[in-house]
């Protein structure tokens, strides 16, 4: 079999086998197929596309390149949540401790933050001590001890998508739904899990802007993930504006825990109770999504969400005061408030917006190396419906450096819209793909 | 301006500017461009194609990664040729010493043999002694002294063409109507001629199959000749079977001097005369196409042709007996009849097959760094559309080599088809463009 070969057919609109689709990712795993190869196979895969067999096999090989850990030795169900990415969006640290409080195995392999959206990682890290790099061993550990491990990608889950994710970064090869699927499901699959529910999002903050392509991509993973028997659905939700009120590392901490306290913003409450109802009823832990969504509840009401949250964070070398003390967290030297020019109802605050002057706080980042600074960021004060006068305060950022202030300002002040006329209700979770 | 900017663009379907263009073929001569980058977005070029006004400016920034030879001090106008490759494809050796004879300047830059067509530096150095490899001043020293030079490319012409054509070669990128004309257009504009006649091969034997892409091709050849102020027509001819008989490198240098001799198949003589007609109206030297043809064959019976052949010879180092005695030339030890099965008449002969077969003698190459045997090959003696008897010999394959002989025979059994009927009589020359 010859590379040139394998390439030529899926720039010819052909369907690769499973035994081509193998070659090249060994290869280009390896080495043996080089970075040229596969960037021209990587290309004419964006612009040919892939069925949904070929997606099935790549995803499988890409789960081959590394381990697929096994936790068939652990009782319970493990069961994961993964999101497309969002801009406050912060439900992991909301879900993760609910579910496991409700019964379920939680192994949560998740990422760092790149571009205008927020990663898990990061925002674990806020937590002084926080150790996100934990070795299977030790994941596998916290699962039995605490219920939830919320870790870093170990290099021996799925090599081949570290390497495909870095070529396709640098040469115009992200945007494809084969690819996306196979490079999360391929992750997500060789953690072992047994289900997972999986948010995808939608709108001007969402890597899909439309809710068809959010659609394509849901159906795209739900069904790489019951072919790999990992009992998996979906649900598309909103991201035209920020989930919840805070944006940046330990701000989004804090939001969290008022939510596991019984507070926190409706939006982000309701997405956190509609993921973990379905994790429970996926992890037969509930049989209905409406008993799943009242034990979610529960967890919240007797604090069991809370306390379970403390173990988590003292399980890996986090301080447990944080729960008790928000003052644990970091915090930015200074605030400034971004006040309405007139008065009206808010029509719109861009997610997108919102997530790139995060990450001209420092809250983010635009390349892979870059530090991010735990404590700055921004809060919504206003939000999408909400009635304004002029000069009230509609977002606090909180910042470091004079010079990164200017630069939020500036996208800030174009991501606000007020009006006469309140927007139209949509419901924040948009559909199912089961 | 960044790479990956570039890529998205045209994956998107879009048309990149002069400055991108420039930015690409500079980055990927210089290295600038990782590999991948340019793989990346040569595949992109493949499957969203490219403008005329985006592919007169690949070949413009091609042309200018290298020199381009300045003729201008040298007296007469300077034409060239360019084949796009073919199977007993020799026409370079007959109309190149006629159009000197008339008047004409040469300067004609080849390549070798790949896959299952010729090339004319092969052909070349199947006489004894003859040197392609003449430097730029070696050339304008022959131009002035014989007319002609017929020479390899040297590195200082269009290095960006070397580098991608090595790059497209192992990316299944270069069927690519925009990508294949940059790369013989760049190599040509860079020779300093004034004037270039094309001879697009369409057909079994031809890169390009149908006559439409031919000609798509050949319209897209001479828009970008034009546009760079050389004065560039095409002709399409066909490729279906191989042109006159001989398909091997010192055989068809003997066809070529049958030819200038006067004599040589018609279909061989026929194409030679209409591009070297066509060389001599561009080149001013005569007004009509009638003319330039009638110029041509008075070439060929007075000998000025011929003794122009030995001249070209000569100045290059090779043994100019070669005009006069063939068996200058190599010979291969051993021959082979391939004979009729059965009574009939030729209904068809794959040029490709007999490319290939050629090649399994040893005649050309599969890979770039193969040795070329010129003794071998083989000589067509019934052409479509003759009428043979059962055991009357088809094809004489020139061989050294049993094993190679046993390879060449199963292609070439496919290769002739025998019938009752008479094959439609096509026109060898399809149609021009300018």
């Amino acid at each position: 079999m010859r590379a040139v070969d394998v390439i030529a057919k899926k720039r010819d609109g052909g369907a690769l086998s499973r035994d081509e689709i193998a070659f090249f990712v060994a290869g280009a795993t390896d080495g043996s197929w080089p970075d040229y190869q596969a960037a021209a196979l990587l290309m004419a895969v964006v612009l040919r596309g892939m069925t949904a067999e070929e997606t099935a096999w790549l995803t499988e090989a890409m789960v081959g390149s590394g381990v697929r850990v096994d936790l068939s030795g652990l009782s319970g169900v493990k069961v994961d949540k993964h999101s497309t990415g969002g801009v406050g969006d912060k439900t992991s640290l909301i879900l993760a401790p609910l579910a496991a409080a409700c019964g379920l195995k939680v192994p949560m392999m998740s990422g760092r933050g790149l571009g205008h959206t927020g990663g898990t990682l990061d925002k674990l890290e806020a937590i002084p001590g926080f150790r996100v790099s934990l070795s299977i061993e030790d994941m596998q550990r916290a699962l039995e001890r605490v219920g939830c491990a919320m870790i870093g990608q170990t290099a021996s889950i799925a090599p081949a998508d570290k390497k495909l994710y870095a070529l396709r970064d640098v040469t115009g090869t992200v945007e494809s739904i084969p690819l996306i699927s196979a490079s999360i499901m391929s992750k997500k699959i060789a953690e072992g899990i047994d289900a997972l529910v999986l948010d995808v999002k939608t709108g001007t903050g969402a890597f899909m802007k439309t809710e068809a392509d959010s659609r394509r991509l849901a159906e795209s993973l739900v069904a790489i993930g019951n072919a790999s028997g990992v009992r998996t659905e979906a649900i598309i939700t909103s991201m035209d504006t920020p989930l919840g009120r805070a944006v940046g590392n330990a701000l989004e901490v804090a939001e969290c825990l008022d939510v596991l306290k019984g507070g926190g913003p409706a939006d982000l409450v309701e997405v956190s109770i509609e993921l973990t109802a379905r994790m429970l009823v996926l992890g037969r832990a509930a049989a209905t999504r409406d008993e799943g969504a009242a034990r979610a509840r529960d967890a919240i009401r007797s604090g069991a969400g809370l306390e379970r949250f403390r173990r988590i964070v003292e399980n890996q070398g986090g301080d447990p005061h944080v729960v008790d003390d928000q003052r644990v967290l970091p915090a930015a030297p200074s605030r400034h408030a971004l006040a309405a020019d007139r008065s009206g109802v808010i029509t719109g605050l861009d997610a997108m917006l919102v997530g790139r002057a995060s990450v001209a706080l420092g809250a983010g980042r635009d390349r892979v190396e870059d530090a991010v600074d735990p404590a700055v960021g921004i809060m919504v004060l206003a939000k999408p419906g909400d009635t304004v006068s002029a000069g009230d305060p509609l977002l606090e950022l909180h910042y470091r450096e004079r010079s990164r202030l200017d630069a939020a300002m500036s996208l800030l002040r174009r991501a606000v819209s007020v009006g006469d006329e309140p927007p139209a209700r949509q419901p924040i979770v948009r559909a199912e793909v089961r």
